[in-house]
């Protein structure tokens, strides 16, 4: 079975938006054995959406849009769909009544209500995230299924609407697991795990995104617990392999690990930031739960800051600056005995642009953490190129979550 | 003149890789006004894309490929387009340099050195990041522009090498202009506009991204500086239409307006978060020289914390609850008095998932304002469902930006 993709908006021809959609439709039909053979980008554009249609046909088994399904006039592709295989639009009950719940006391528009139509005969997907449902449109033996542009409202309706639509028509059950890492390069990781990448079934993958490598593997099988016995060797070889830098299995970030082991042992922690100016407050407290473990956090920014809300000595800036190990070492101690919590994180580093020094270079941080008996520091050593202001403050944060990870799972501290 | 892009890459229908490249290549090309109508994706496959090569050059003037110009056995991009042109492979002299250069002491394989050949008759784009060259090939009157996948090597090589050879073509430039909103829905927003999105030249199309709604005003004309003597009386139509939910035009986000208004005030704020932990001082100091205008914030997620920290009664926190008015105020005025700041920010809310009750429903948060002579309050009511724990953050920390935004502009509190 063979699957394409068509993206639709004028906004990924003028480059104003990059393409992510198509990447999260791509891998869940790689997870599910669906070959990708092409992708086509069109504009709002009646005419060449028509065209793309009837090539992307041709050739594929199941033909993926996304964009071009909202309340705006030059949102055209249900209509366009409609045309292309002669279905005429009608109402789908059960998505007026999801707008309806949506705008609740608001006032609806006609545009606004018009989302609620859908080609006749199609399987409707709720949106979650949003007001316009997706749906898969009957084409022949083939199916158009048609799906939201924006991202946030896009993934929730691959998982539970178009995955379990789509397994529907396979005999195969796919188990995927992530082993994720912090600290190790994807090129490295690569050399480390050699011939363990190179199996079929199940396949390993290497990936990198937001400064971290995860491998994926993947198994099919007649059923998921059977998939899953077929993974499971390989994913433990992996993990042996790569060693204490994998913090998690099927984890979907540092914070969420970080958060769920402090829940689960009872502990607390407390921040005291510079550089991140509350990114990593932001990252823990993204966790659902957080306040169980998390009830301070100080963005000290400024010197007197640090001296008035944490004790900082002025001594201590003026003799080592602000950007020292002795300071991130303070913050953390300090934060810890205000906020009468286990751990105590410090951070305080250069994020850039401005500020740099040769001693100093744009891109150092310290990293503290403090507990019961002691302090460990990690410091970010800036290589090769500047990375730029919003990669140092993202790995900053991700070093301090590691700092206590690997305190938490009884590791040394350094990578 | 028109451009099209194939983007030749497995790990592209793999969704391994999100397709960067295509963006830069059009937004290089909406600004020199080549018009992109089609972009393609087709894997490391021979026979794919000669058929990718013949729909392209057949309705485009100019082609564009990314990827498969490196030395291993799946990069057949340039071999392929030598017989699909019917052009032999020669060997670029300067490209042969660069290559010995780039290896200096080190072996070159010749695989590596191949990668100097290119079509006869080829411009050649050297590669400052990288080893293979990027090559314009004629065909025709049209060309096809091969160019290196890695966004790094793709990058400079546009401004260096394709943006100077293509402007030896055009006749035409475009001038964008984006007018940013807050707290207008695109539907409404498109329906106020009416025939003001209607225009060819210069156009507008509205766009929703991240909660906010924002318009974007093209013209194409023979210079820069009459193609923006076209947008600006749209644009401003379009600015009066809207009214103050414009928060600014060119400007990349609510918090660059609000810190670089205060920069150029020279004024400051500080802020105290509860259910956002951290977003909203994440958020201002995102902005590269915000220590200008921020140095303290406190996320006190508990109530202990927001009674040590901040100075909130505990018979203000009994009597109202964490989410409360009262509390919003009490957070903004004593955070601006304790960091002796300009303006104070306060927000109180429940995020969820948990945590909701009759009367204080998920998706509730106060938002609080203080400056030196009083202090504004803002509600975001849930309206219809609950959008999510993320939604609500970045919602009320933007609402926190608004409500400042909107003082630092002399206008009403509420929208």
């Amino acid at each position: 079975m063979t699957g394409e993709i068509i993206s639709v908006g004028t906004e990924l021809l003028l480059g104003h938006t990059i393409n992510s959609d198509a990447a999260h439709i791509a891998r869940m039909l790689a997870e599910m054995g669906i070959d990708v053979l092409h992708m086509q980008v069109v504009g709002d554009n009646r005419v060449r959406l028509l065209s793309a249609l009837a090539e992307a046909t041709g050739r594929s088994d199941l033909v993926f849009t996304t964009g071009g399904l909202g309340p705006t006039g030059d949102d055209l592709t249900k209509e366009t769909v409609a045309e292309f295989t002669n279905l005429p639009l009608v109402e789908d009950a059960e998505s007026t009544r999801h707008l309806q719940e949506y705008f609740g006391q608001r006032p609806m528009s006609s545009n606004q209500a018009k989302q609620a139509l859908v080609p006749a005969g199609s399987k409707v997907f709720a949106n979650s995230a949003g007001t316009a449902p997706g749906c898969a449109v009957p084409y022949g033996d083939k199916f158009i299924i048609l799906l939201p542009g924006p991202p946030s409202e896009l993934i929730p309706m691959l998982e539970t609407g178009v995955r379990p639509f789509l397994a529907s028509f396979s005999k195969s059950y796919i188990s995927s697991t992530i082993v994720r890492t912090f600290g190790i390069g994807e090129g490295y990781a690569a050399e480390m795990l050699g011939s363990l990448l190179e199996g079929t079934n199940p396949t390993a993958a290497t990936y990198a995104a937001n400064g971290e490598m995860f491998v994926k593997v993947t198994a099919k099988a007649g059923d998921a617990e059977s998939a899953r016995a077929l993974a499971m060797p390989l994913v433990q070889k992996i993990r042996e392999k790569l060693g204490d830098v994998v913090y998690g299995l099927d984890v979907p970030s540092i914070e969420y690990q970080v958060v769920h082991t402090l829940i689960n042992t009872g502990q607390t922690v407390a921040t005291a930031e510079s550089c991140t100016g509350g990114l990593l407050a932001k990252r823990i407290t993204d966790q659902a739960g957080s306040s169980a473990v998390f009830g301070l956090g100080l963005v000290t920014y400024s010197n007197i800051a640090k001296e008035t809300m944490l004790g900082v000595p002025p001594d201590m800036l003026r003799q080592w600056g602000a950007v020292s190990e002795q300071v991130a070492k303070t913050m953390a101690r300090n934060i810890r005995n205000i906020a009468r919590s286990d751990f105590g994180l410090g951070i305080t580093g250069i994020a850039g642009p401005d500020g740099g020094s040769p001693e100093k270079p744009l891109g150092l941080v310290y990293i503290a953490l403090a507990f019961s008996d002691g302090c460990w520091l990690r410091v970010m050593q800036p290589q090769g190129r500047y990375a730029g202001r919003e990669r140092v403050r993202h790995m900053a944060a991700s070093h301090a979550l590691d700092l206590l990870r690997r305190y938490l799972q009884k590791l040394a501290p350094v990578i």
